[in-house]
């Protein structure tokens, strides 16, 4: 079976090398189904940008979707082109025209999950996704293992490489968050317009495929809490340090009778946890069961190797069951839940103000008064720090959005129990 | 296809409530099989100790082997009698009789891998064992995935529950070994022989199923360097604690060029790190591979859901591969390697000894010595704490052991880098 490769950026250029180059053990794999079938190999690449150097390793550059839409030759499609409108109407017509899809896109994949995966049942090939979440962590499929003998009720996990460096960054030197934000950029850790992964939508996106495929039902992106984490300050970072807290940034989803309960957000661990010491472009995921209770998988969250492991993986998979036309039972996610918000979350909340004057502080304690009894107020130069007692997440949110309307050098974050 | 099963302990009941009383979500997978192939069901236990309570739930209840070897019926049987060799000849007669074989068994595999792999092979049957190491954690079925494209190079881990339940406690409560022992042996979650717990053999076992199938080549339990975690006192996990590390029992083991390095001792971990932080019955398995790079899989590494969990995945995946007679490729053991120790390994050492006189803090300081750097030294009533500078593992190793023939009162552990 040929397959064809959308787009060549670092990550095409990863899957290239495994499955052409024979970098890495996946040859010797290939070699073994030779007295099967012929060995499959990429034959097309569909890269538009042809300024870019694709070195004369990469066999042949075609620019027109058509080029691979009607080879009959082509039976699998890696979808590695990125953004959403384009590599959504290749994905589609890849399925319709009977061809097996792996893709890395978490955009398409969390918005059309649902109509993509019928479309690939409608036609008869598989469609996989694994490097979609978690670069290299293997999520998806193990996922969909346990939930054979699971009912899996809570995903929680630090699923985005580029902010987890930036947050390890700034924790490590004490600094603030646009100084570390252009360093990620200067080193090609973050984008140039870097609102996906700091305002999680990155993290949003991931925890829907997540959350979809556990819970059986779709959860849409829309349906998350998201809160950023442009407001972190090195003077956060100094007293959290204090307080013995590391914050992260965290996509978390719960499931309890029909209701299912969202929320990214950065969220202080204790120095003294796992979730504290997963560091730089590492990422961690947790599933809770009912038999096999929590599972934890922790890996590179980004990067060439790591995610083309994964897509590769995904066509191994495909290449295997191909054969036997056995395909795996489709996921259900039709199941109906509510999508009821941040409920479920509680914690106490750590909150630093930037004062202008006296009245400010008055403004900033009388506002979580009135949602928390305080625990611990700090004054400090023009600075104020509180934390507070136990509180619903949705209240603390509620008063410190209103808040930040007069008091708007802000940062909050709920320290986890 | 019928199923037996050899034991009706604790994880044995746990497998028969997935199986036969539809606890989770197993029975929906077989729903779904029905129409293809009658439901699997458990249809024979063997148990001799016939004054075990089994319930009223529990199906036939046979006493001997043939009952279940020549009953045609039964297509694939659980082994979940622990011990060695009664379970180890009926997993050969099974797989002889051309049953499918699944085992918890880490003895058992650990001992007679190739052997039992081959005789699978031979009778054109499966033999699955994902339970035998880290209990509910899918690392069997993770590591041949990652094996596919990756070369793995290093696995290391906490594969013990009964002994990081023992020093996850001590170090919660200052406490000594002795008595935490005791605690652990009175709420069932230490042995009344606690020797292959406490002494590495389970470690070691695991270490080597894991090694040899990551490495292509068998590592025997015999080549594993193994020292215990009974000399830890009350005194190390405070001067440990103060130096901000905490001890954990890890096994280890390094490929590279043809040499398998692998050792299974206590090693102090940074407060801050992950291995610190995974406590109590939990395990943590870490493997790295030269595309994916380091992988870490959590979970609980004991206990009758989590274990049965495993088990029943194994069945799952028998029962969905048998159809098709599409067996996955067999495991390589083959590879020529050397297995030479603990060459590998070195880092600072932690030495704690309880002294008699003046006389025997000489003796412990010269011996030190004689092989590294000291770089503190704290003395203390009648004890010295030493911690010296990076030296390799063997010679610390080898000198601590001839200082013990003289200095009996001691503990010494790597610092983890």
């Amino acid at each position: 079976m040929n397959i064809a490769l959308l787009g060549f950026g670092t990550i095409g250029s990863g899957v290239y090398e495994l499955i052409n180059l024979n970098k890495g053990k996946f040859s010797g794999n290939f070699t073994d189904m030779e007295s099967r079938k012929a060995s499959p190999v990429i034959t097309k690449v569909l890269e538009r940008d042809t300024t870019k150097d694709l070195g004369d390793t990469v066999g042949k550059i075609v620019t027109h979707p058509s080029e691979i839409l009607e080879d009959e030759s082509i039976g699998l499609v890696i979808a590695l082109m990125g953004g959403m409108d384009f590599e959504y109407e290749m994905i589609k017509e890849c399925l319709k025209a009977g061809k097996h899809v792996v893709t890395a896109n978490k955009a398409v994949i969390s918005e059309y999950f649902e109509e993509l995966l019928t479309l690939a049942e409608e036609n008869g090939v598989v469609l996989r996704y694994e490097a979609s979440v978690g670069g290299g962590i293997p999520i998806i499929g193990s996922l969909k293992e346990e939930m054979k003998i699971n009912r899996v009720t809570e995903i929680k996990g630090i699923l985005n490489g580029t902010t987890n460096f930036i947050l390890s960054k700034m924790t490590e030197e004490g600094a603030d968050f646009g100084e570390t934000l252009a360093l990620a950029q200067s080193i090609g850790f973050a984008e140039a317009d870097p609102t996906a992964d700091v305002e999680g939508y990155d993290v949003s996106r991931k925890l829907s495929i997540l959350s979809s495929m556990a819970y059986e039902s779709i959860i849409r992106d829309e349906d998350v809490y998201k809160r950023g984490i442009t407001d972190v300050r090195a003077a956060d970072i100094e007293m959290i340090g204090s307080m013995g807290y590391v914050v992260k940034y965290l996509g978390h989803s719960i499931l309890e009778h029909k209701n299912v309960y969202t929320t990214v957000e950065p969220v202080l661990f204790k120095e003294a946890s796992i979730m504290s010491n997963v560091n730089s472009e590492f990422n961690i995921i947790s599933i809770t069961g009912d038999i096999i209770g929590e599972l934890q998988f922790y890996g590179k969250g980004a990067g060439k190797d790591a995610t083309a492991n994964a897509v590769v993986g995904d066509v191994l998979y495909i290449l295997n069951i191909v054969k036997e036309q056995n395909y795996p039972k489709p996921l259900r996610l039709n199941r109906k839940l509510n999508k009821i918000g941040t409920d479920i979350f509680k914690g106490k909340y750590y909150l630093r103000a930037n004062l202008d004057d006296k009245e400010m502080l008055d403004t900033v304690l009388t506002a979580v008064e009135t949602v928390a009894a305080r625990k611990t107020v700090i004054v400090n130069d023009n600075q104020v720090y509180v934390v507070t007692s136990v509180i619903a997440a949705n209240d603390f949110n509620t008063m410190a959005e209103k808040l930040k309307e007069t008091v708007p050098e802000l940062f909050y974050a709920r320290i986890y129990e």
